[in-house]
């Protein structure tokens, strides 16, 4: 199959270019390196030693799994470059990873807000008119973000809902009550996606994504020039992740609040299986399909306890302290989140437990030094003029 | 009340701007002009002769209701620049025009579609950031589409609707189907509006408005360099004012497909009265707040009848011709929208009939020299490769 991943030198847009690599499939990867550049912009880096892409490839090509993997350097906003890579790649299904992907980036200022959604509503927009044009009956996987729905009273289905209303019934979108100016771009993607699938009978699949958290996946675990990124800052590190960095370098774990906000989680390698198995299984033509991507709900102060238990059995002291919540949230809310559509598929979930966090903790061990402690405290703010005490 | 109107010199934002200076508002206009670039640039032209929006101020101040009215010339998608005007006009109340409003444009290419994407979505993104940033308290009056909501198998709500769901319930934002990248465009920004509103506390009223119809306002009526712009190609003229053109220069009336299509309309004199009625009575501080714009319910085959009805008793011979559909969309459907709050707040609905196309027809006359005939038959598609006989 041929497989065209967008944002392929990212946090998971690298291992899933590994992964379709090592099963036989012919992939290419289109990466503007800009998340580096970001991350380096917030004052982080990211923890592991990553290195650049043109010696990842190079890397993975010496693995025995290894095939070869194709490169373009540039960004999906490009409408022109874009349209040239998806013609010249003629791809099967195409993994659309390539976007801004933090919540408090896109809420930090005006530029950044506008930076963010344009980049992503117009990325995906161009991207909508290449398959079109090019490629009509390839499968566009979409990463999405569970984010998108917020936390609304009823129970959260996947992607629609049957309504009865006044005596009448239709399936609908699902309402979204997205969560940041960040999320509001993913529901303006889902929006985009499905007017295109509706009016052009393009195929897409929808992965509403749960808060993803660590490090190695099979095909990056054995060579240290194949490790993917992860970061642990305040902007772009996920709440699991940071935890467990925080716990390592002993650092406060930052809960927001009082840390009641429950959110689905999944690990990174259910995050492979479940774009893999998106991909083996397409959408029909016109169709616009929307899966819950995760495997198990947790709140925040849960995941927390979960941390200092593991940390200190393996000898670290962890502290776990309340800040004022910078982000304008719910923190005690009903959340249930229907997530059967990847299982019937055939996904089987890495649960979390205490030695899963070990071995996290374990992996983060290797690069502690590189840790830069001054990026972790949370200083984005959702509403200007809300005081934050550290 | 300070009043700043974003697109003041269009069709709506001008007569908009007059309205609220003759009940002596202090208002300020913002336009770039890129409505009528993108007219021409399309072979057609309004069908009234316009002024320039200098001399249209010029003229409002001799007439006897004129008051002052400030412009400034620029682009909101220039966040600085819209910035300073909002820092600078101080308004207690926005409405916002300021947007590329056709589906038809939006749907031509790839390049329109990120135009109308772009323009919107990023525009209206930077006007909430002036408004949290300089005038929190200040009422964001924007201009929505019935278009948003497709047509759903249910009754169409105004904005939210209440969802009981395996025995919970919520109030959610009513799903959307729009029609069009433009349409999408729209829901991007009800999405924006609606997260700052929960945010940041803004105050927004959304007015999802039907087709417009009609030339005259009551105070554009008395002088020939206060008359709005009229426009009746197949890209920027909406269904009723391009039969009444129709009509009355001798081409057959454009019916796309069966004209089962059912839509909400209003008289642009009714639009006036509803943005009136919107900004007299302001949305609450935090709250987003959803009117659906419309008086009658008509399917486009009845308006064709209208007009081939009033045209031949003005001694017109009137043809209807069924086109192939150039756009997607259904042609037989439910179509039932609440329309209630804005009659709740006063609005005295002008309602169609034979004697008010008549008054449009004659307003016609007299610019009817000025027609490009060319401009009319529909060209442009919703999807590439369907054929359009024409």
């Amino acid at each position: 199959m041929r497989v065209l991943i967008l944002g392929g030198d990212g946090y998971l847009g690298w291992p899933t270019a590994l992964r379709f690599s090592a099963r036989g499939h012919e992939v290419t990867v289109v990466d503007n390196f800009v998340r580096r550049r970001w991350v380096e912009g917030v004052g982080s880096d990211s923890l592991t030693p990553i290195r650049t892409l043109e010696e990842r490839i190079e890397a993975w090509h010496a693995n025995p799994a290894g095939n070869e993997i194709r490169s373009f350097i540039g960004s999906v906003e490009d409408g022109e470059f874009l349209d040239g890579v998806v013609a010249e790649a003629r791809p099967e299904v195409v993994v659309h990873y390539g976007q801004q992907a933090s919540a408090p980036y896109s809420m930090a200022s005006r530029e950044q807000a506008v930076e963010t959604q344009h980049g992503n509503v117009i990325g995906n927009l161009n991207l909508l008119f290449s398959i079109r044009d090019h490629v009509p009956e390839c499968h566009l996987v979409k990463l999405g973000t569970m984010g998108e729905y917020g936390q609304p009273n009823i129970e959260i289905e996947e992607g629609y809902i049957e309504i009865e209303h006044k005596g009448r019934r239709d399936t609908l979108p699902y309402p979204k009550l997205p969560a940041s100016l960040y999320h509001c771009s993913k529901v303006h993607d889902s929006t985009n996606i499905h007017f295109a699938c509706r009016t052009w009978g393009l195929r897409a699949t929808d992965l509403n994504q749960g808060v993803v958290y660590g490090i190695e996946t099979e095909e990056t675990a054995g060579d240290e020039r194949l490790i993917t990124r992860f970061d642990y800052d305040e902007v772009f590190g996920t709440v699991l992740n940071r935890f467990c960095l925080q716990a390592v370098i002993g650092h406060p774990l930052t809960v927001y609040g009082s840390g009641g906000q429950t959110r689905g989680f999944l690990n990174i390698r259910d995050t492979l299986q479940c774009v893999e198995l998106a991909a083996l299984n397409p959408a029909e033509a016109g169709e616009f399909r929307v899966f819950n991507q995760f495997t198990e709900q947790f709140s925040v102060i849960e995941l927390a306890r979960l941390v200092k238990q593991a940390g200190e059995h393996l000898g670290y002291s962890v502290e776990i302290r309340h800040y004022d919540n910078p982000r304008v949230e719910k923190e005690e809310h009903y959340y249930n989140a229907v997530h059967t559509k990847l299982l019937d598929l055939g996904l089987r979930p890495t649960l979390l437990g205490e030695e899963l966090v070990e071995s996290m903790i374990h992996a983060i061990e290797r690069h502690k030094e590189r840790a830069i402690e001054s990026s972790i405290d949370p200083r984005t703010r959702w509403a200007p003029g809300t005081p934050v005490h550290l």
